[in-house]
């Protein structure tokens, strides 16, 4: 075949679910030539990655490195670490992304201990407890932000129910890594993942993780292999530190200097002030939209800063709003998943999307389309 | 902590095992500001990375596209989609790359049967052929260039015995897509698996698949759930076709543009100039590496032009030539792997780096430094 046209992109305004509009300074980084994975310069990269990861998940934990695959993949790392087939885990579902835990877990030949809660409600602890008490769990999972609906979980309570029931705590922190606080060690988290391009701000494609040294002692007692080759942290974590830095798989060279950047314009903020700055925009579209007549899914309490999910009021056809939203505006922004296909509209004030005037944008552009 | 220093890395030459130089058109493909990963746009991105990877592949399959991770996920997506537990596959190994395949055979509770040969030798067919009858092979897996030795696989006369046995052939190209004749459909290849960042010259962190009809049916035929959630067909091939595009796991789009401008640079060359430009740089290289004495590992006619072994003299501290190479000239080549640690060196002319220019910097400098 004869090569395709020239690459040509509208410049879209992300105020979906993730990815969120990236610095130009991140692009930047991006861009530089290549040095190559094994480069002592790239693993000065990785050294400062990781330091940079532990302090915006306010950990200490030595085994905090980025996943070279997507968040699916760091909720995937979790999993196939820590469990074996026939332990038992409970999984917390009140969203797309329990399910998918629940899903995940099951593959892993580990007998799965439902804790539903209404999609828009986050999980109630008495319901944990019950469920920690009925079966002997390796791990309790759970999703601190689901995306999919704009719910902010407490950890504090039911980490401390898993801890009493000899359970490690995994936490999906996917959206709210660096958008809201997030204490892995005060809190007792055992496993962590998140995503790069949700309020981090970097391209999509990498997962931050982190596991402290309840989660290690799991791992290194493993009577069988981790069932994927790719996200063994037996493997992987003689990459990212010790003496000989072995090579595992060939590290996404440039998506990391990208993360690199990513982190630093965050510590440049300061972690206090990006998630007040979250919050303050959050504010600032939820007036907005609450003036327009707009109702949100998820009870004042529980609502993430980062992710808005509102109802679509009766006779809107949403898919044409948003259809006239890209193309007239070129603002994105995120339709529901499952039950809430077609029901609400996700709206993203992530990173560096978070700013008064995406809200200003999105405010108007939304009273001319409707 | 405080925010660290600005980024800054050198200039850095690629001639080791990958990745490669990229071309600058690449880089600029990828500081492009992102779109979403469920945009129009994006779909048309994704179909026009499709639509150059088969013509890239020489192949017509329907299911072909670029798994979100490194090559190593992308030999894994082909193993742990086609075997089941207690299936029997006949793994090669002549070297890293085909041990790894074992592992990963081995890890979806597959019962292996090895086809060995020594490490820098290829496979000879007649082994093959006796561990074809030996089993009931749901697979047979080769790698087609041995990026830890240096050697060229000749796949057709294999090819033909897996599909007298009854078995989906599966390939390892990671080194040798783009940089030397790789027919999928014609040589009868089921499945295959490659890298961005060898001679395709993108960045590292994706890795092109194809599958045959024969290995869709094998899939939609499975028994058991594929064991994992991120790499599993059934649900990735919707979001890369169909009339749906339904959202799987959030794309690496910034990758995904470099891939794209990477591929268009492939078919701007044509596939056989940029075979015979591999093969005319190597054979430069051969000869200044042999006007100097040095011995390659493999036999002449199983030579890769991409990725050149040869040994290490006697008395050369081999550890510290490399290290001047990089210190002095910046440029990078590889040390050998498991048995050939310390032995050999590998020398990489893939795709932006094989060039004159290349060979003769690089002669030059071990000149001076050896």
């Amino acid at each position: 075949m004869e090569s395709l046209r020239e690459f040509n992109t509208s410049t879209r305004i992300l105020m979906g679910p993730g990815p969120s509009d990236v610095n130009p300074r991140v692009l930047k980084a991006m861009s530089t030539p290549l040095v190559g994975h094994l480069d002592p310069e790239f693993l000065v990269v990785m050294d400062d990655i990781k330091a940079m990861t532990q302090a915006t998940l306010q950990t200490q934990n030595e085994l905090t490195f980025v996943v070279s695959a997507p968040g699916s993949a760091g909720m995937e790392t979790c999993l196939v670490n820590l469990l074996e087939p026939g332990d038992e885990a409970v999984i917390c579902i009140h969203g797309v992304f329990g399910t998918r835990l629940a899903d995940i877990a099951e593959r892993c030949g580990a007998k799965v201990i439902k804790v539903e809660a209404d999609w828009g409600t986050p999980i109630n602890p008495e319901d944990v407890k019950q469920a920690l008490a009925s079966c002997n769990p390796k791990l309790l999972a759970i999703v601190h932000a689901e995306t999919s609906t704009g719910v902010l979980q407490p950890l504090e309570e039911i980490s401390k129910m898993t801890k009493d029931a000899g359970a490690l705590l995994v936490v999906d922190a996917v959206t709210s890594y660096c958008g809201t606080d997030l204490k892995v060690d005060e809190w007792g988290i055992d496993a962590l993942y998140s995503g790069s391009q949700k309020c981090l701000s970097a391209p999509p494609g990498l997962s931050p993780v982190t596991f402290s040294q309840a989660a290690i002692d799991v791992l290194d007692n493993r009577k069988t292999k981790v069932q994927s080759w790719f996200l063994d942290l037996t493997m992987v974590k003689n990459y990212w530190s010790g003496a000989k830095r072995a090579y595992h798989h060939t590290a996404p060279v440039s998506a990391m200097f990208a993360m690199r950047e990513s982190l630093r314009i965050v510590l440049e903020e300061g972690l206090e002030n990006r998630f007040k700055r979250h919050q303050k925009n959050h504010e600032l579209l939820r007036d907005g939209l609450e003036a327009m007549g707009f109702e949100f899914l998820v009870e004042k309490q529980y609502r993430l800063p980062m992710l808005n999910a509102v109802r679509i009021p009766d006779g809107v056809d949403e898919a044409l709003v948003r259809k006239r939203l890209l193309e007239e505006y070129n603002i994105e922004i995120g339709g529901g998943l499952g039950p809430y296909a077609g029901k609400i509209w996700r709206i993203g004030l992530m990173g560096e999307s978070s700013t008064p005037n995406h809200v200003n944008m999105l405010l108007a552009a939304l009273k001319q389309v409707m």
